[in-house]
């Protein structure tokens, strides 16, 4: 099946303790789109960036089955740039800079060719944005990422998205913020009642959490020594999630934590590099193998 | 098989949120031994209390296959009390006294029939006492939990006690404490390097991590949206976990990984109830059937 990814192509300035970097290939579709090209047969691109955004990347993101048809580029724009310093933990990082650039007027057009798409990837973008996608759209399975920058500045836009999301996908600070509960299993109802009908909560270091259909699935995290970059973790995990699923086009609860594990699969390959170095040549054996990784570390 | 405990035995006071009682039965002695029960024959039990020590709790540990062949009871003495006050989200206590009484001066003496006993739980106590213990053994199978308390005051004691553990339990903060790491996965190499052939770290909602033979296993807390009472939560998991693993007698990572599913299961009985009560009346089935929840939450 073919997924239709919408979100930030951005380039990034990292620094993290061992290492730093500049105007690297980042945003949340750019993970996401990378991610599920592993398990997709197409992945249906929707984006913004300006006339700088180098070609070499533009023929990385079509190497992994990218369809940019939906990508705009604005003639004379600048784009999205955002750049993070990570604490020595790699838990915490502080926003250097955020320069929208092209993305401050983004209005995301959904090409005629992406609308028999059944599956939707949302990335972490304002929630305006992603109801504006909403709108364009019918009878999709719909994956969401957000992110608490929207639950503190635009906390009524996202509860609307929330309402028409299937999945949606945040970490554990934001369950216990959107819910204004800390427990995470009490919190997990609360947010499954604002409207959608499953809930992943990621936990970092210690895997994640799927609820649905009145079930949990606790997944583990793999054991890692060193992270590289964290950066854009996330967007890998949901890309993982949102390709296998849209592969499989299979929502039972089964298909959805393995789903979840392929999502974990590909963000554990994703740290280990800067930017998206980690996702840019796996193989299906890699994968497959990481995977296994995962079924020995919770098998019992 | 049988199993050798040795530890401490309580009166204890608890405060949480939503309950408090007195005089309540605790001490890791305790909690190990009921745990231990339900797959134990003979739970063979050291320890000290006064003679203020109600008959109903012996009575309790004797119907729970305990042997108190070991037990010394001081004429005259007040048992050990403890005082604990929960913060609201029960992650966090604060001690509100510790009157130890009869256990200033316990000198724990092992029965000669317990001498055979394979496998030797040492409840969360004095490393200096739990050295002692071992120094009366040759050629067990060791089971030992610790905590902050004596990596504070008594380091040089507690190390000296990891170089002759086969398993070493501590939570995530005194594995972080211990190794001077905060990366749990560094962590881990560095207090199995210290000694202890294996090493489990309980992460409290986030399950817990087992350590050795150059493997991990990653075991998924049960989501719960209430706990009444996390006293002996510890205990009980490690009662579980070394009654399982002695009456199986099988120290093989495979089985261990059970054996620490076990030890959830019994962990998640406990803190439904005040004090021991839930752990007091459990079924082969009711622990079963919660065994069979940890595969549903965790297999994939």
């Amino acid at each position: 099946m073919e997924l239709l990814v919408v979100g930030s192509i951005a380039l990034d300035t990292v620094v993290t303790p061992i290492s730093s970097f500049d105007n690297a290939l980042g945003g949340s579709t750019t993970y996401i789109s990378l991610a599920a090209s592993y398990f997709c047969n197409k992945v249906n691109i929707v984006g913004v960036v300006g006339d700088d955004f180098p070609e070499e990347h533009i023929k990385l993101l079509k190497e992994h089955k990218g369809n940019l048809d939906g990508l705009q580029i604005v003639k004379g724009g600048k784009t999205f740039r955002w750049g993070g310093k990570y604490h020595d933990d790699l838990n915490d990082r502080d926003t250097l800079f955020t320069e929208l650039n092209v993305f401050e007027f983004f209005n995301p057009i959904i090409p005629e060719s992406y609308k028999n798409n059944k599956y939707v990837m949302l990335g972490n973008i304002d929630p305006d944005l992603q109801m504006n996608v909403l709108n364009q759209l019918e009878n999709k399975f719909v994956i969401c990422d957000s992110m608490n920058l929207w639950m503190n500045i635009k906390l009524e836009s996202l509860l609307n998205v929330i309402k028409k999301v299937d999945v949606l996908i945040i970490n554990d600070s934001e369950a216990k913020q959107l819910s204004k509960n800390n427990n995470l299993i009490k919190a997990a109802e609360i947010i499954q009642n604002m409207g959608c009908k499953y809930l992943i909560i990621k936990k970092g270091e210690h895997g994640a959490l799927l609820f649905g259909n009145e079930k949990v699935f606790s997944a583990p995290a793999l054991p890692i020594k060193e992270v590289f970059d964290p950066t854009g973790a996330g967007d890998t995990f949901a890309g993982g999630f949102a390709g296998y699923l849209s592969q499989t086009d299979d929502i039972s609860f089964e298909n959805m934590k393995k789903a979840v594990i392929y999502g974990s699969t590909l963000a554990s390959f994703n740290v280990e590099k800067a930017s998206t170095k980690g996702i840019e040549n796996l193989t299906k054996q890699q994968i497959e193998d990481r995977y296994n990784k995962f079924k020995e570390l919770a098998g019992f």
